[in-house]
């Protein structure tokens, strides 16, 4: 499913055992939901339901989330390179309105409201601008919404029970970030034609997948004593560039932590960036070379990608000679391998990522082992990887100032 | 058109008159092509004719192009919400095959090929393959190409001559990041009926905006001073990803550089990164807030965003009850706003932009902006922003690569 080629000129800093040890105290834990979900069958039974229903009855979909309730969905789409999804998660007035405008079909457009806690502002206000817009074009807007949310008493819960629409629950104990594997991203994989149960199968390999899992957090822990402040995550794919926001925020707000469970000063973690293949070989790659060597790069190759059916027989030009009789994805998997030889051979820290394909089992692979292993970390430094503090100061703010500018406006 | 508020508490490491002085020799410079773009009439006169000419006779244009020939017009189409353009940028057989595969009609798709040196094996690769399937369906491919290179004996001007095909000269002596007002985005402007003459008269007014970006240079020079690492951008606009994406690759290739050309060891410049909107509120700023204090964040405010006619009179929620009477667009300003309050108040470095609009004038203007900046930077610090020679290595390996793998594949 997943190999991983370790650079074997960077130095292990911790005992395998010590991070094994930090793994089973994460999976012993009774609090956390994100490691059930690969066994929930009545999860995977409702979200596949619900998801055939959406797509039998409705030509487009517009997903109101954001971060955990955006990401992991706009992944999903990106890889199928579906157009079937709307994702409206900015309060961005322009986006928003040209959304709503360009629906080709009011009736014929569901909407989906994804919010963990039920009251998140952002969503919220975007219904209430929906609403309107129907209601301006006499249509009906609450028998085409659908829900999901926590099952307790919050605003888009009773919404939902009010309107007597359809309703998913996010378990009580599976943090937002982590909800992915919940009918949050079950739900959309459905509606996209994939397989929520691959989803699922891939996550259990996953939870299987110990060594594997060991190493790479080792790897990163390590990278961390390195004092490495960005951690590059490389994908030699077009499609993976949501994916990587979805790891971009799992990773961020999971281990961007001030302080850990006791109170000492937390450790420094890395910040996450993304790169896209041979293109951002062109943009960000002179600055890791011959910038500081403050960064730890992890290039993901994918096999699906690296073949083709195409096979140039003769080339027209001298540039592309070498290539001649290869196939079309030999060029990306050649670019990838040097660019991870040239970037070694400066002494930047590098690890490499094989994935077999794009398909629903590695995807699921994927997103538990990297939930897996930014709890391990957490788990192994005794930060709280399931909490987002300073979030919620954002939040005050700006409630804050609406009050204070509420009488200018 | 861009009004920059400084932040308070910053101290400016540097004297504006020295910076005004790098400035001066920047502009007195007589290598540097890109300065003279926005005042290049026959290149503005050239690039609208074959941008009408395309859309007059295409219903769709599929861009061949990586990098600076790549981001520029990817920022372009995504500000106009376009999808009449489809970018090929990564040698992926799965992506590209299937938007050759999507092509509703062959013959009425236009293909344009952009690379600075007519030489870049990936664009050559993409050819090749387009080449290829078209023969396949038995519809010529050729009378359907366009090209944007040097005008040199390179291998696409070549071909452009030899099939006698529509060509536009990106000047000698303009870098391709520094491409973006040149044919390589004033013909995609065209094609997306926005106006290239809007574009360039932006650029001429950043070309005057001489105290901005003093200011703005003396901004990031004192960043550096502070050792941070990161220069985050931050866009409260949904449709500036790609326009981040171009700034991206400017930063990064034109600043990381390890020699000066004096051949002394080079200032370390920080890692360029890119953040939109609320939506990322809930992703990474838990850890600018809680992590390392090593990060400049730069907030970017479009008042078009924060501006909409639907104003929303009455709400149903508690949550919203603030925003009651407000527009659609209040909401975002304030978070944005609460954002950098927010920041500020955990002693983190920031400044904000705020820009009227997303038309072509301040596009323009944006663009000429940031490549004066970096050019400025390069200028105060003694470092050769307009090379990249890291790249060129990695190029070399790749071929190197092929060579060593070819008998094996």
């Amino acid at each position: 499913m997943l190999k991983i080629t370790t650079n074997p000129n960077l130095k292990m800093h911790f005992r395998d055992e010590d991070v094994a040890a930090s793994f089973a105290k994460l999976l012993a834990r009774k609090d956390l939901g994100f490691l059930n979900l690969p066994n929930d069958q009545e999860s995977l039974a409702k979200s596949s339901a619900l998801g055939s229903q959406i797509s039998a009855n409705y030509e487009h979909l517009v997903l109101v989330g954001i971060g955990g309730s955006s990401m992991g969905p706009r992944a999903l789409a990106e890889i199928s390179g579906s157009t079937k999804i709307s994702f409206l998660d900015n309060v961005d007035s322009m986006e928003t309105e040209a959304v709503i405008a360009n629906l080709k079909n009011l009736s014929k457009t569901a909407w989906l409201f994804i919010s963990k806690s039920g009251t998140t502002i952002e969503v919220l206000w975007t219904l209430e601008l929906a609403e309107q817009i129907y209601r301006q074009h006499n249509t009906e807007f609450f028998p085409h919404t659908f829900y999901i949310t926590e099952d307790t008493d919050n605003t888009l819960n009773n919404l939902a029970k009010k309107h007597q629409r359809p309703r998913l629950a996010i378990p009580l104990d599976v943090g937002g970030r982590f909800s992915v594997l919940s009918p949050v991203g079950l739900v959309i994989a459905q509606y996209l034609d994939r397989s929520p149960k691959l989803l699922l199968e891939g996550a259990r390999e996953a939870l299987q997948a110990r060594e594997l899992l060991i190493t790479s957090v080792n790897q990163y822990l390590s990278s961390f004593e390195r004092n490495e402040v960005i951690t590059l995550f490389w994908f030699y794919s077009s499609r993976m560039r949501w994916f990587g926001c979805w790891l971009q925020q799992l990773w961020a707000e999971s281990l961007g932590k001030k302080e850990t469970i006791d109170g000492k000063t937390a450790p420094h973690f890395s910040s996450p960036m993304i790169s896209i293949g041979t293109c951002d070989q062109h943009s960000i790659l002179q600055q890791i070379m011959e910038g500081p060597k403050n960064k730890f790069v992890n290039i993901f190759r994918f096999l699906d990608v690296e073949k083709s059916k195409h096979k140039i027989k003769t080339t027209q030009f001298a540039e592309t000679k070498l290539l001649e009789n290869l196939n079309f994805g030999e060029l990306i998997k050649a670019e990838a391998v040097a660019t991870e030889m040239a970037l070694q051979s400066t002494a930047l820290s590098t690890t490499s990522f094989e994935l077999i394909d794009h398909g629903d089992k590695s995807l699921g692979f994927l997103f538990m082992f990297y939930q897996l292993l930014v709890a391990t970390i957490g788990e192994h430094t005794r930060i709280n990887a399931f909490n987002q503090p300073s979030v919620a100061l954002s939040k005050k703010l700006t409630l804050e100032l609406l009050k204070k500018l509420k009488p200018k406006l």
